[in-house]
Parts: C-alpha cells; sequence; structure tokens
C-alpha cells in the first residue's frame, strides 16, 4: 500500500494504537464497514468524527454473512479508493483485516440473536445474521469504541446489533445514521455499481414505490395487505426487471409483523435485479 | 442481607465500581460461580487474590444453562454462607444479579461454540454450553477483568469458554485452576451434598477408577476401549449406584475422540447417583 491513512490489519497492531489513545483518554469510534465505499459509509464517518477523538473505519467483506449462492466473491473491494475516501472524510485509521486473520484456523463460536432475525432479511438469508453478529462482535471486542455508527438502510442489521449488544452487555453506544440516497431517491448500497444501466435506471422505483405507501396511510390507509399491494403494483409497472424477495411493514421496535399500521413501524422491502438484491425501508409513524 | 462484604444486584452498580478501580489502574479478576461454594471455588478466589488488586465473585445460578428435566430448581443455594466465605478468601466484591437482571424481557442473543460442545457433557445436556457461554460472556462484558478464573474439574467448560475468548477478540486471561478434592479423592461439587450417604460412600469410585486406569495406561496400555472398559468394570464393582452418562478419552486440545492413546489426553466420566450428576476427569500425556 502506498502512503496515507494507516492501514492495519491485524488484531495486534490496531489493539496497540487504540490502548494508546486510550491511555490519553481518547474517544474511539467505530465505522464497521466491508469496503466500497459510498455516501452512506462516509456519512457514518463524518459523523464518528464529529463525536470521538479517534475514528477507526474497519473494512472487511465478511465471509460469514454470505450465502453460498451469494455475491461474496464478487462484492466489489477497491481497498486504495477507500482509504483515500476515509482519509478526506476524517477517519484516523482503517483496519482492514485477512479472512484467516478474522477466522483462523478451528474458528467455532458463533453470536446468534433469535426472533429479529426470523422474518425480513433473515427469511431469505439464513445465517447471514448471525455472521453479521459475529463479526461485529469480534470487531467490538477488537476495537472497543465507545460509539459505533450503523446506516439505517439496513434497519434490519441496527436492530439486530442493537439487540446484541443490549443483550450481552457490550459497552458501546450504537448509533444509527439516517440512508443517504443518490439525487433519484435510491438508497446508497455498493451494490448499486452492479447494476446493468437499465436495472440502475428501474431501481428508483423502490424508493418512489415506498414513498407513495407511506403517504398513503399519511392520508389514513391502515389496512397493511392494502398498503403492501399497493407498493407491489408500483414495483411491477415501474421496475418490471425487479424480482420482490419481500415487502412488509413491521414494528419498528421488534420488526413483528402488523396486519393494521399503528406505532411506530418500518416499511421495508427487498428486491433483486438479476442477482443483485437491493433493500430499503422507510420509517412510519401513525 | 447483613454486613460483611458488598454483595451487589445490578450491572450498573458493578460496573460503576469496577469503573472506578480500573480508573486508578487496578487489575480485576473475575471468579464465575453459581454459588454454594466449596474448598474449590475458594482456591479460584484465593488464586485471584494472589493476582489481582480487585477480586469479584459473581454468585449467580443461571438457568439457561439447565436443561427442563436438570436440578435449577433444586440447586443449592446459600447467599449468606457464600458471603462469609468469599470473605475469608479474601474477595473484595460479589455480584449476585437477580435472573431478571441477566434476561431482562425480550432477551434473545446466544452465544454458541460448535465442535467443542458436542462430545462429553454436551451429548447429554444439550443447550448447556450455549448457556454457560452466554451467561460466561455477559459476566466479562459486564466486569472486564484482567483474568477471570476456573476449575479444571469442568475441563469441558475451560475448554469452551478458552475457544468462546479466543474466537471473539474478548480481552482477558482464562486461569485454570487445579480440581480441588476431598481426602477421600471425590472431586468436590456442589452437588456433592445432594448425595445420600450410600451414594456419598460409593462417589469416591469415580477419581479411583481415572486414577487405574491413568496407571494402567502409564504401564503401557494405548487402547482406548480396554482404558474405558477398566474403568466400566470399576465403576459397575464399587459404585453400583452410579448410573454411567459417559467415560470418554479425548485430545486435551479439541476433546476429540481418541481411540489409542497419544500425546495430551483426557480421561473424562460423569455418572449419576440418583438425579446428581457428577463428573470428573484426570490429564493423561503418554
Amino acid at each position: 500500500m502506498r502512503g496515507g491513512l494507516p492501514c492495519l490489519t491485524t488484531v495486534f497492531e490496531v489493539r496497540a494504537v487504540l490502548d494508546e489513545a486510550r491511555r490519553e483518554s481518547h474517544t474511539v469510534g467505530l465505522v464497521p464497514t466491508m469496503g466500497a465505499l459510498h455516501e452512506g459509509h462516509l456519512s457514518l464517518i463524518r459523523a464518528a468524527r464529529a463525536a470521538n477523538d479517534v475514528v477507526v473505519v474497519s473494512i472487511f467483506v465478511n465471509p460469514t454473512q454470505f450465502g453460498p449462492r451469494e455475491d461474496f466473491a464478487r462484492y466489489p473491494r477497491d481497498l486504495e479508493r477507500d482509504r483515500r475516501l476515509c482519509e478526506e472524510a476524517g477517519a484516523d485509521l482503517i483496519f482492514s483485516p485477512s479472512g484467516d486473520e478474522m477466522y483462523p484456523e478451528g474458528f467455532s463460536t458463533w453470536v446468534d440473536v433469535e426472533g429479529l432475525t426470523v422474518g425480513l432479511c433473515g427469511r431469505s438469508r439464513p445465517g447471514h445474521f448471525r455472521g453479521v453478529c459475529t463479526v461485529v462482535g469480534k470487531l467490538l471486542n477488537i476495537c472497543g469504541p465507545d460509539r459505533a455508527y450503523f446506516g439505517e438502510k439496513d434497519a434490519q442489521q441496527l436492530a439486530v446489533i442493537r439487540r446484541m449488544v443490549h443483550d450481552l452487555d457490550m459497552r458501546v453506544e450504537i448509533v444509527p445514521c439516517p440512508t443517504v440516497r443518490e439525487a433519484d431517491g435510491l438508497a446508497m448500497s455498493s451494490r448499486n455499481v452492479r447494476l446493468a444501466p437499465e436495472e440502475r435506471a428501474q431501481a428508483p422505483a423502490l424508493y418512489r414505490a415506498l414513498t407513495a405507501a407511506k403517504n398513503l396511510v399519511a392520508e389514513g390507509e391502515r389496512d397493511v395487505a392494502t398498503v403492501e399491494g399497493t407498493i407491489r403494483g408500483m414495483l411491477a409497472f415501474e421496475a418490471p426487471l425487479g424480482r420482490v424477495d419481500y415487502i412488509e411493514i413491521v414494528r419498528a421496535d421488534d420488526l413483528s409483523p402488523v396486519t393494521t399500521a399503528s406505532g411506530q413501524c418500518l416499511m421495508a422491502l427487498a428486491v433483486f435485479f438479476g442477482g443483485t438484491r437491493l433493500i430499503d425501508n422507510v420509517p412510519v409513524t401513525v
């Protein structure tokens, strides 16, 4: 690697640096990422920068959160570009371990959150959140941050990690950050670059459909089947290349499905364009 | 509770006390127990006392490590006696949370170690080590000790916890302490008090059989089936009230069964006397 932001690859090194920071009573903010950074990640880094003395960005394409038929091998990787972006956004340090550093021979411990992981993305990605919890648990233990930053685009991931941190008494503040969108409304995702031009042109329909559904609820519609049907209809019309994985309205706190919209809800969906799976969500308060 | 050693019941309180200790650069040793303390526990407390500035003993009969037909309700409890013993052994603090403090409404996160938990006690106690890992993970996160102390009597538990701590990058030194035995060789256990007099009289046969088997190996016997058969035969003769759960010789590192004794092994057994299940083990090096 060329000069610029320090990019550490071992647990030992990153601990040594962060221990030194803590000895000087510096606070530490962690932004866990899988690289291929976009404006969403950069907003997390800037939020961490504003609130902590030291900002660590972890860049690790975590194999254990990908299913056997998912896109681990194809997941976009560009560490040089990521490093430049981290530096510009104000990070102090990158932790970019190898697969063997995180999962050495004999690795056999897993963190599981039940309940919250059953529906939504959990249904079509069995084992995904086990991989997420395990790697985030490890990253939190390795870095020992005061705060860790996660995007609201991954709403279920955020809820699951909060649950894990609370249940296991991990000492870190989980800071959620709003979804960052392209000008046309498409939620930023590292996977967007993998969309073909005609898929990319249709992808903003996801957010338009969620927004239309939110307006429908604001106008008084409470029947979830009707609202979900509206989203499905809009997607069929505006994103015919998309294949819906799920469209669901769930309670914001425990992600349990609702049949009648009330209280704090989340409208969430996942749509495949070819092999690329996009997710998005909007909060709805009735 | 009457005076004496401070006995804190909430995560908040114990953290406040230990944070203060750490601010003064004091090291912390944790001895996790389920109470009903005996000389084995006290040896852990003394070891912790010798190596740390602050010694915390947690006393929590963890419901999640008991199976539905196991002895959670009958497990011996005597907090006043335990407090006195902790104080005499040199502890500074007891953490004795309620079930609700450790597992509040909505709790749904579990830590699992695969592989190591399949055989031995794991076979007849499904879910036991999941409960152990989860509660020990929580206790380590709550107390943040520099060192945590576990008895070698629970050999599989020790191996599983070491695996968890290593895999999840938890920052604590796991310190094993030798099994403490009664004068007649019976391994100390909180469950020994539940033995009927005639069961108690036969129970030392477990260690005698293990010792005889160890001598057999020292004299050149390598066939594990022969050695296990010898243990089984001795138990049938000397402990007819006992019902063998398992007798196994495993590799010391990964607890995998061996058919020919070689290297560092562990001879381990579990025997029921009525509803009371006793375990014991001895290391064997060939």
